[in-house]
């Protein structure tokens, strides 16, 4: 079971390099390179940022089996991994430095079944949201979690954030998809956890605890998520108001009526004013601020005549949206306002309880005012969840890797009216390396203390992913 | 601090008692005797079987910080508390012995807030199913959990064992209605965690470790749930068949639709058959086997129009029951067959995956005939839950508190039968201490060991509820 002899490595990560070879040869991996210089980041990381340094070793095993090699190998030399799917996380829970070994979960990527009877689907993590969405759109069915990176990012990527989306408010979050997991633990070993039917309750949920961990306990290496049959109907309504405070308003009209749209985003006016600028889309011609919604289901022209009504009354003006106009309209707010190189920005995911959402954005001048800098937010308005963006153009001759310091500051008052009005820090991104100062501003020290505790509960030797959420 | 000088105590309850009276004379506080008896049992405790020896110790605490108290005189003197709502549930989770204190939450039975801006209600554990949704129903508003006991049991209850219930396949089961928890650990802290908006991914997710974890973990004290508007219309549809297997295999039909029911109920032949015999109702003579179904929301005409073709094409006759008939039908569903003490029983709660259940209704006459009993079920086609019932009747002279091994024994092999199709022992009753060796047949040992090792990261001195679910 021994090595073969190595010439003396120099650190963990070499020995455990060369014990993989000799090991473990089908399984891919790549040393610490400028090529592996990627995988110190994700999707959050600004790509001005990428040093010409070494990133990680990075794995791609194709099996469980192979995760389960890796693991052992990994505690055999004291180097922790960083589980990782498409890296397009926001909060650098998948970034990994040059003594870290990455597994990749590129290479899991089978749709293991499609069972339309149980409803349900398994796969691997590497599956693309997107790729499961394709292969089930034909069937008449869909997986519901619509993180907005759904067309590249990974459902293991998915898992390990709890990943929300759009139509969250009325088919949950990922972890109410989630039924069953198998887990590559840090003794190596394969569990299988929660149940294959949809019910189901045998002492502590394990799959509920996995979901959203930020792969701090284990690697996902198969999931059982829930399909639905696609709705029978979908109809886009937008809905343009004359300010930014009488649309947030109107949020409280949606949820004071009968109607749970599948989709309900809120963008105010300097969002539409920044769309426009960058697409010359005309928006702001047709108000200041706009719910853009989608309705789907049963008796949509009931839905929609009681939901119409209940807006129009709030002040706005609403129209039914034809296919395309809706497409195009979707496209906007997917593709939204672009901010090129001549800004500093910081963006931000806090969730405020729903009927806060007004008085947030209520808020957004005076930080501004107070910073010198534009405050603007696009809100998941049917679950509270907002991404605030804080930007400020770059004046000639400054750094632009060297925002001032007031852009953070406007970013972390933002965060701080979330909180004061029962919000939290992290709606849907979650916390990674980035959100764990302000994460220690919301959670009372004894919830970060029983974190961690279960933490080291399940990962005594802090294999997986450490530095990382908690 | 030190307690008043007591006459030596003779047991750590006994010391616990005392310091009790000592140091919170207002907390409300029952000692063992034969007037707590009935606290040593739950509702799946046959009355026959409580008998004259004394029960656990009961205390009553009236605020968090009551609760908080008598967790710290428990671990002070080395006395384990079972922490208990209503007592309703079957599988003995909430049963004491005369050496433990229970901590009831009776009387933390307030409904602290109502909130339909946000989607929430706030409550302590104590307030009853009913009584929230008593509270909800002229708002417009309901909570969506429904297990069987709802008029009885309590929401820190129904959390305690993550209930299910009729709705669960459309609205989910309590885990899905959980946003946050307020919580008192081992050491006696209080601890919030979850969130108050919709969307929140803070590090690991305790509040839905605590959902389902049968008071191991600790006591919630006060819990903050989603509310949903009332849907706009409800409509119950009867679809009697000629056969068990004929109504079995139609819940694929069901599937294989685009309506989702909000209660899909599936009760075979000796079920109304039982029922008939008990309530003189007539079932029999309208079919063999009948799916009741609950439709609720939008379009109520289309999903009607759309599910009746479904089930008349699988054979079934369809009918829209008005709303007397309907509600007849669903009170004998509930009330159902009697099991007088004439008869010899057991129940069971397993679960399979949905395409599987013809399959388990299919092989109940083979385990019926093997054993010489009846074997029949109600089944919540929705989420794959069924709760068979096996029943004879006790012959002259027999002991009815010694029922024959067949029961069990027949019993245990609808349990195999489940576990075969890659279903669950318990569906939303959970372990207790009636169903853990079952479940070690279930669950891998790594994944026990993994539970156990979440319960001493949080409970080291195994203060809460030993020797139950794990």
């Amino acid at each position: 079971m021994s090595a073969a002899p190595v010439i003396a490595p120099t650190t963990g990560l070499d020995a455990l390099l060369d014990d993989a070879r000799a090991e473990a040869p089908h399984i891919e991996v790549l040393r610490p390179s400028a090529e592996t210089a990627a995988f110190a980041f994700d999707a959050g990381t600004a790509p001005r940022r990428v040093s010409d340094g070494d990133g990680p070793a990075v794995a791609f095993p194709a099996t469980p089996a192979e995760v389960q090699q890796l693991v052992r190998l990994a505690a055999r030399h004291g180097v922790s991994i960083v589980p990782r799917g498409a890296g397009t996380g926001l909060s650098g829970g998948a970034t990994a430095s040059a003594d870290q070994l990455v597994v990749s979960t590129a290479r899991l990527d089978r749709i293991v079944e499609v069972a339309p009877a149980d409803e349900v689907a398994v796969v691997e993590p590497g599956v693309l949201n997107a790729a499961l969405n394709e292969r089930l759109a034909p069937l008449g069915l869909f997986y519901a979690p619509d993180p907005a990176s759904w067309r590249i990012s990974t459902i293991g990527g998915n898992i390990a954030t709890n990943a929300g989306g759009l139509r969250c408010a009325k088919y949950g979050v990922t972890r109410e998809s989630v039924l069953a997991l198998d887990v590559v633990l840090a003794d190596g070993s394969l569990v299988s956890v929660g149940h294959r039917s949809i019910k189901g309750v045998t002492g502590l949920d394990l799959v509920s605890l996995f979901v959203g961990s930020e792969g701090v306990l284990g690697i996902v290496v198969g999931a059982t998520v829930r399909i639905r049959p696609l709705p029978v109907a979908r109809r886009t309504l937008s809905a343009f108001f004359a300010s930014t405070a009488a649309g947030a308003d109107a949020i409280g009209a949606i949820t004071a009526s009968r109607v749970r749209p599948s989709v309900i985003e809120f963008l105010d006016q300097p969002t539409l004013e920044g769309i426009d600028a960058a697409q010359g889309s005309g928006l702001r011609d047709r108000g200041a601020a706009l719910l853009l919604i989608e309705l789907d289901g049963f008796g949509i022209d009931e839905q929609t005549a009681e939901l119409s009504a209940a807006l129009t009354a709030a002040g706005a003006h609403v129209r039914v949206e034809s296919d395309a106009d809706a497409e195009a309209l979707w496209e906007l707010r997917r593709s939204g306002r672009r901010f090129d190189d001549d800004q500093w920005f910081a963006g931000g995911d806090v969730a405020v309880p729903k009927s806060r959402i007004a008085e947030i954005f209520a808020g957004f001048p005076a930080i501004a005012d107070r910073h010198g800098v534009s405050v603007s937010a696009v809100a998941h308005a049917g679950d509270g969840n907002l991404h605030p963006v804080i930007s400020l153009r770059i004046p000639p001759g400054a750094d632009p890797a060297l925002p001032p310091s007031a852009v953070h500051d406007a970013a972390d008052d933002v965060v701080r009216a979330a909180l004061a009005v029962g919000g939290t820090v992290s709606g849907e991104h979650g916390i990674g390396t980035v959100k764990r100062d302000l994460a220690a501003v919301e959670l009372d020290v004894r919830v970060r203390e029983a974190q961690l505790a279960l933490k080291n509960a399940l990962d005594p030797s802090g294999l997986f992913n450490p530095g990382k959420a908690l």
